[in-house]
């Protein structure tokens, strides 16, 4: 299911979510749809996916969530939950079998003061791209994100992940843009920061990592659509 | 300790938590802090509160928190917890009784998504008044505000509160901005919305509310000062 086209408007509904299972409505591409495909599959959760056309939404998808964002989970009940973070953690919640979050109520919160503090990183992996684009000197930019890098370096010093030694939620929350380094060519900016480009070698090696990660040819080729204003969110399909 | 004055640069650092207590860093007017102070109130959790001069922070203040934001609490161990949600989550998760947030996945991710919605409403309480002084024409964001208060008024029909019959953490969440409407001189922005209007009756009787208010006469004196750009944070004491 996860390999098919997008529902455009116009588009009739899917069937009803299964019995047992869970429904994600995403977008191939999307980093913040990513993070909750790979709470999906590090969890071993059964589930179908329905991918949306996000230029061209589904009526029937607005219906569901007004909002029209990816990720969005649909229960077999019909409840909706979108927002990256409120998904990954309903389905860390629901889906007991390995957790994610730790259980200590301080380690979850430092959790969910480093993602605050990457909720401000996340931009520059749009605005240093269209700054580009537009001709613009991105090197203020770049000297900000490489700011924030440091930090994340500091977080990782004598740790593997950034939750310990092994790989939990934290760091799915945050790999999708780092998966995604290259085709916005910022992957200099890991040069003085060796802790997190050693964290960015070992999210490679996880297979949960492996199994929802694009060639980056494929989001190349793709992300070249989406400059251009006509994204194929089918591409490669 | 909640009515003492506030701490500056150049001040002594206070002594240590103690053990079986929590301490909040807090500002005595600050409606993100406020949340804090509701749920230490309704949980009946011991606590000392220490307020922070914003405008000239304390240097021993800014080693425990680079950020400098309050709320921030601390456990006598020296753990430190910064971010409203944030907050007010760890200590509904580190003491059992009195639960604010739902113990039912999804319930509790409506209330992270209703949450998320209200972060949206927020902005509007600083830039409506802020346009107003500067003698901008504000109707354009009081519509949009007013629009807000139409979708919060929907989420509450057949409800008393947010989360349902009973008082739970999203109305803390929300209520410190609806204590401040009168002073922002919005509380008829309030005219077309019963139903939430209603909700902040209801709120006003709460124990809680009434024991971590400030009378309105207080908040109009602090804004004063606050918006002649002197701050006084130990305003009444």
């Amino acid at each position: 299911m996860a390999s098919e086209k997008c529902f455009a408007k116009g588009s009739s509904a899917p069937g009803l979510v299964a019995k047992g299972q869970i429904r994600l409505y995403s977008m191939r591409f999307c980093p913040f749809a990513h993070r909750t495909r790979q709470v999906l599959h590090a969890k071993g959760i059964k589930h179908d996916t329905v991918n949306i056309n996000l230029k061209d939404k589904p009526e029937w998808f607005l219906k569901k969530n007004p909002l029209g964002l990816v990720p969005t989970l649909e229960t077999s009940s019909g409840q909706v939950i979108y927002e990256s973070p409120i998904t990954c953690d309903y389905l860390d919640e629901v889906y007991t079998d390995k957790k994610l979050l730790p259980a200590d109520p301080f380690q979850k919160a430092q959790q969910k003061m480093m993602l605050e503090n990457f909720s401000k990183v996340t931009p520059y992996f749009y605005k240093i791209p269209m700054g580009k684009k537009n001709g613009e000197d991105i090197s203020v930019l770049e000297g900000e994100l490489k700011e924030k890098f440091v930090k994340l370096n500091e977080d990782l010093v004598n740790k593997k992940f950034f939750g310990g030694n092994a790989i939990t939620m934290i760091d799915y929350m945050m790999w999708p843009w780092f998966e995604r380094l290259e085709i916005f060519e910022l992957k200099h900016c890991l040069d003085g920061t060796p802790e997190l480009k050693k964290w960015t070698e070992h999210m490679s090696e996880d297979q949960t990592v492996k199994a929802t990660m694009f060639p980056t040819e494929t989001y190349k080729a793709f992300y070249k659509t989406y400059a251009d204003g006509k994204p194929n969110y089918d591409y490669g399909l």
